[in-house]
């Protein structure tokens, strides 16, 4: 394949949670997904300030357990489903296995630990970018 | 900083706009952002297999002519909005600087070129993902 030279991308943080195996976890976070703290590293801390609690925001993760080679998934693992691309899918496998995860800001300290609600990420997966839902137009 | 070791991101794609610069781009899709194409990568068409007209999508981006090591930033580039971390905002400013962009399909075809309607990434920015928009929880 002729791929063209890639970017770094590195954790900003940890997620926290009960969650333990991608086995176990719900295929969204709408699908009984338990509450997570998300440790964010000292290094990033400064750009969290502004976040609040209530407030609704994306976190972005690296699906670090996903096979990057696969183009075409049965979805939601289901061989009863037809194969899709998996840019027509959530897969977690894909080339570059970003996970979206939308959840409300239950709690934030200035240590950098936040506890959302309802996230399906499993522990340890690393968080690479957080940013606000906005309220009208490409968010909602 | 103390920075743990990172991942390998790469182009799936790139965006053709009439947007030619940063400054003159605007701050969201949906503040007058032209209609856009992306160009997936011949090694990478197969997995858009399933995505049809009419339908919304997450593009994400690589905002290759952004700062990593910004951490506050004044909102929209106002200095007169007082000073938050780059994660309660949209600043393309950030140490990892993916971009998020909620789009519409207006076509697809078999080489891999897609008609979005209302990007405001700037011509030949790295795409690097693309999921469905889900029509409930996460996402809506």
């Amino acid at each position: 394949m002729d791929i063209p030279k890639g970017f770094d991308i590195f954790p900003i943080g940890y997620v926290h949670s009960t969650l333990k195996e991608r086995s176990g976890a719900p295929r969204q976070g709408w699908e009984g997904a338990p509450d997570a703290r998300l440790k964010i590293l000292p290094a990033f801390v400064e750009g969290l300030d502004g976040i609040q609690s209530g407030q609704d925001i994306w976190i972005f993760t690296w699906l670090h357990e996903s096979q990057r080679s696969v183009l075409k998934v049965h979805p939601r693992g289901d061989v009863l489903n037809p194969m899709l691309g998996v840019f027509a899918t959530r897969s977690p496998d894909r080339p570059n296995p970003i996970g979206l995860h939308r959840a409300k800001v239950l709690s934030v300290d200035a240590d950098g630990r936040l506890h959302v609600q309802g996230l399906e990420a499993i522990d340890g997966t690393p968080v690479i970018d957080i940013k606000p839902v906005l309220e009208r137009g490409s968010d909602s």
